[in-house]
């Protein structure tokens, strides 16, 4: 357990930032879908990401009664990403799975 | 906020569900990846896949650290769901942004 104590303590200041992570890691998945690669949008999955959107919007709500802003700032901030992609597939591709 | 403490609320003893859910719900995005959109896997981000991969990874150890099966089983999965989208990606696409 020596490895996890150590990774584990040493994200503990960091999880503002960690939360952070993978919503801004959406941004190039967006750029494929809206600019570089939109004829490949029938790949992405609708159900995927509508559920990533709704359990983004539960956490950021869930921060937000807690006033813990580690939680509702990453959550907040993921759910416009993934909104982004549902509604570029659905422009591009329509409705599908 | 009377909303928000009512789902704030209604939320507190599903965290563990809620963690799970996102994973569960990469299963349609990796299904059009492997079996039935492969064609359109140059329109999926390895950086976004990488990078889920990688926090997910950081929230497992993190929550092995603090023994808080919340944070770890849904982010151990998570973990598993975005390599399987890694991989896909390499096999079918190569490196790719």
């Amino acid at each position: 357990m020596s490895v996890i104590e150590r990774i584990g303590k040493a994200l503990e200041p960091l999880m503002l930032v960690m939360g952070l992570v993978s919503p801004i890691a959406t941004l190039p998945q967006i750029y494929k879908l809206y600019f570089s690669h939109t004829e490949h949008a029938a790949g992405l999955s609708l159900t995927t990401w509508v559920l990533y959107s709704f359990i983004a919007m539960l956490w950021t709500i869930y921060g937000l009664y807690h006033k813990n802003p580690t939680i509702w700032v990453g959550n907040g901030l993921g759910f416009l990403m993934y909104l982004a992609m549902v509604a570029g597939i659905i422009v591009r591709v329509g409705i599908t799975f």
